[in-house]
């Protein structure tokens, strides 16, 4: 590293950081924060997933971890910033295995610190100059080629011999978690019920393209090559999804369904029964991960006459295709994500679409979004040495508990670059929001991921009322031929499709597993921001997701591509250490 | 750029050469060079491969590629080396695009120097910042998904719409070039007589890997991850292949046969003859590309008494599956790398296996290549900042005719550091030799393509005679139990395989197109050495690869998975241009 004053003012404080904890001196430690200070960490310390906010809870932390972790070999890797306000990256060794972190000093204290558990001692991934030579020179009479092991290995796993993880549900959260275990060597299963990896995607709407830029999507090990378009439409990330799964050579079982897993504490095994292309099969996995989507199954809201309607009722999940709406009368309801993409799948169809706004809306348009919010996901990033990997850690530098501050400045100037589109956009009554702490769309996304819509082109068209709105009326109930509103106003409708969202993936517990377990572990996603549907306390991580449950060997894996992509390294190194009967002592806290 | 000593005598030799070109000064320009100079030119000059040898050439050249080319804007990227003697990378502009180059100086003056076309101007590829969007924002009512645009495309090409491009082989080289031409929006269609993409592969012997290094392998635009193993065991490469193929979304005719192909030199159209999946086809692209295996068909050599022979007799590219030879008595006549490896296959199996070595064969051990010939291709390159386009540009400054003496140079470290390997593998009376001028492996590649063996594993079985060698003698004749030779003894045979190379590529013209077209155009591959197979006159680059040949819109494309990486980016440029209506005057000359 060149010798810069930020450099050197970083190395400064990561000298006396390191000398404290070498030192077990908690106290002296505490001197090198400011008050109001956060100590991230991904498994490194904690075993867990976790934001200590403030000092006593990095106190706390460190007198609970420090032995078991013993860290050590503190290199500052590169600092930048100016005299008092410096960020220091550095690398570190726990007993475990190497660490990457990042401080940010603030007046020469550490405001926050991001500590990562990298790889695990001795079990580091094979890749670049430890890749497999792919083939044993010499002759050999007993040789076995990669096919036929990788033919023996697909029929023997999961019948002569267990998988130690199961990942219900093959989607990209799945896939990406089962390719990190498979380089990891920790012999996996993925069941899927769709027939083909990539049906996912698939099987959705005919128009929906992924609403992140490229740079934000990549899957870990193959990243998406440079001819690949900012947004991928969803039948080629099908078959994106597709090639990758047989390119990493992970064991996935489609047209899989789970039909009842119970965990038994005794022998610390699973017994998971399935439908594999409807025979029946029993597995009995040590670690059980949920991957079923996002955020959990399907939600329907009441529709009181439901059974009265003449037409159709479905979820936006089960929509593909509009092509036989064309000329019908259609009511979508709910207006976030889905809700738009839908009611414009439907439009272009043809069909006359309209659109139930039950509550308010955070809309951005995509154009804006790209320009202000994915700097460090971007073209110009890459150029500036920012890849995916550099970008993910910068994102995870920033606690959950610091970025609404950031996103509500953010929301400001995109507020004022958009002023005129938001405001024709309420003029068509459209009941817009940025949230209830103006901290706009990514905020919504963690704590309930509802409650938004990237524009792609449906506001241009609810504006121009080519989608019909009808916006904070409540539904009174439906009648033969449509919906009556408690305005006494009636809509009537050939179908509706209720893109109201999904409930917690908890729930897919509740089915598969029982409803006590489901309650034991409680809610995935959210942040316990004290926000509608959010609700506290507040947890500085989201619940549940990527970290230990209160149910043992039961996991939950999800988000979208970037949230998976990160997340899946460090629950795979969780499940890793496990497989390997490494000591994990978990770190947790009523917080 | 840091200006350094090298910077600055790079900086004013390239000022110096700028000049000269820019007032169409030759003779001064020639004052720039020493007498032994060379300059190499991809396309960029010349349109076409072709290296100029002496000062004589080189102002032959330029006298005819000047004005058309009209060369401007060079520029220094880097430079290194020491006083005198220094090399320098630049970027420079032709009217037709975007050029790269390197020159490297002794006492001053240029000894060799490199000019590809990089892009043509108005035709650069889409990537990075300049990538599709994937989607039109907005809504629209005549929206085609990508799917179903992707539909019609592999519908109507080749039906109601003609591709310009008719590529003959979808194996690694008729797929890289493929894919370079779909990126540059060249209407292709690639034809394949195997039922799936990645079955030339597949089809081969059950033990093969990949010789070459994962390093000197990649494709163009989606290279292998990390973890990849360094040798790619074949049915692996299978599978990335075919994933190639639908990633990049090719028009990839498999199970097609061509028939028949005839120029129409009026129309400038082929019509080409095919059995598409047992369907007769019709097709008329304008551009007919030969890119059915790297030296062309099969080569049998005549076996005297063969009717009389009671076993079987077939060649190795037809040799998959040795099981059924266990037990018997197999010899294999040939002792290049299929030879080789098909003995070992063979002895694997648990064939009695003799191998009839004809004449001497090159060998060299796996690692001692690795560690000394793949420098460049290696991850410690990758770790220097050396990725594969790079190495690539660094393999191709040194032009053929400066090859042999680095070879040799090489061959000497390798024969000293495995003097016992190769001194047990003669006393066991194989017939080594390191090509008639001492160059080894390398230059018989380039110049025959044949006669040489990367050892991995079949010499310490030779060695020890688990597989038998009768080297040297001549066949007299087969017989009804086996083959006897000149010096009057008999080897016993049950089967009989051919691992006797192939035949020029230009044969398979003589097939398709007919006897004629393929005299005119004369054999594929060998530079004109007049050494043994290779005759002169010396030709200076391949002969017939990559470039115009004397037969209009006929076209030859091949090599290793290296040579078809890098070329195919030239080819493809000359494709596009004249697909474009681009200017393409080609400088030829009788050498």
């Amino acid at each position: 590293m060149l010798q810069t004053a930020p450099a050197a003012e970083a190395s400064a404080w990561l000298a006396s950081f390191s000398t404290c904890l070498a030192n077990r001196d908690i106290d002296a430690l505490l001197d090198l924060f400011v008050e109001d200070c956060y100590w991230r960490d991904l498994v490194a310390f904690t075993w867990n997933v976790k934001t200590m906010e403030g000092k006593a809870a990095v106190a706390d932390m460190l007198a609970a971890t420090l032995a078991p972790t013993s860290p050590t070999g503190f290199a500052l890797v590169s600092a930048s910033g100016q005299s008092g306000n410096v960020e220091g990256w550095f690398d570190f060794e726990t007993k475990a295995g190497r660490g990457q972190g990042v401080f940010r000093l603030e007046g020469g204290k550490c405001r926050t610190v991001l500590t990562t558990l990298q790889s695990l001692r001795g079990h580091e991934e094979a890749t670049g100059g430890t890749r497999p030579m792919g083939v044993r020179h010499g002759a050999d009479r007993n040789r076995q080629t990669w096919s036929e092991l990788r033919a023996i290995e697909q029929a023997e796993l999961g019948v002569e011999r267990q998988p130690y993880c199961l990942i219900i549900g093959g989607g990209q959260g799945g896939i990406m978690l089962g390719a990190r275990l498979k380089q990891l060597g920790v012999p996996t299963i993925i069941v899927e019920k769709n027939r083909k990896a990539g049906d996912s995607w698939r099987n959705r709407y005919r128009s929906l393209v992924l609403h992140d830029p490229v740079w934000y999507d990549h899957l870990p090990y193959i990243p998406f090559p440079p001819h690949w378009p900012v947004f991928t439409p969803k039948d080629k990330m099908g078959d994106w999804l597709e090639m990758y799964v047989k390119v990493m050579e992970l064991n996935y079982w489609s047209s899989t369904e789970v039909v009842k897993a119970r965990y038994d504490a005794a022998a610390k095994l699973w017994t998971v029964n399935l439908l594999r292309e409807g025979q029946p099969v029993s597995l009995r996995p040590s670690q059980l991960i949920f991957a079923t989507g996002a955020y959990g199954p399907p939600r329907f809201v009441d529709l009181p006459g439901a059974n009265d309607f003449n037409g159709e009722i479905l979820h936006s999940s089960a929509y593909s295709d509009g092509s036989k709406y064309s000329g019908k009368r259609v009511v979508v309801i709910g207006a976030a994500s889905s809700g738009h993409d839908v009611s414009v799948d439907l439009w272009e169809a043809g069909a006359d679409v309209t659109m139930v706004q039950r509550s308010p809306t955070t809309v951005v348009r995509s154009e804006t979004l790209m320009e202000l919010a994915f700097d460090i996901y971007s073209e110009t990033a890459v150029t500036n040495g920012i890849d995916v990997d550099k970008a993910d850690m910068i994102a995870a530098t920033t606690p959950f508990a610091l970025q609404p501050q950031a996103q509500r400045a953010l929301y400001d100037k995109i507020r004022a670059r958009d002023a005129d589109f938001y405001r024709r956009l309420e003029a068509s009554g459209f009941l817009l929001d940025f949230g209830e702490d103006q901290t706009g769309l990514m905020m919504k996304a963690y704590r309930t991921g509802s409650g938004y819509y990237v524009d792609v082109g449906a506001s241009e068209l609810i504006i121009a009322g080519e989608i019909g709105l009808k916006a904070g009326v409540p539904i009174d109930r439906l009648t033969p031929s449509g919906i009556r509103f408690a305005d006494g106003t009636e809509l009537p409708a050939d179908a509706i499709i209720q893109s109201t969202g999904f409930q917690s993936m908890h729930e897919m517990v509740a089915r598969i597993v029982d409803r006590e377990t489901a309650d034991t572990v409680g809610p995935c996603w959210g942040l316990g921001s004290g926000m509608r549907n959010d609700p506290g306390p507040w947890h500085g991580e989201l619940r549940n997701m990527y970290k230990p449950t209160a149910q043992e060997a039961l996991w939950f894996h999800g988000g979208n591509l970037a949230l998976s992509r990160f997340f899946s390294k460090f629950l795979a190194l969780q499940l890793k250490a496990r497989y390997e009967g490494i000591e994990t002592p978990v770190y947790r806290t009523a917080l």
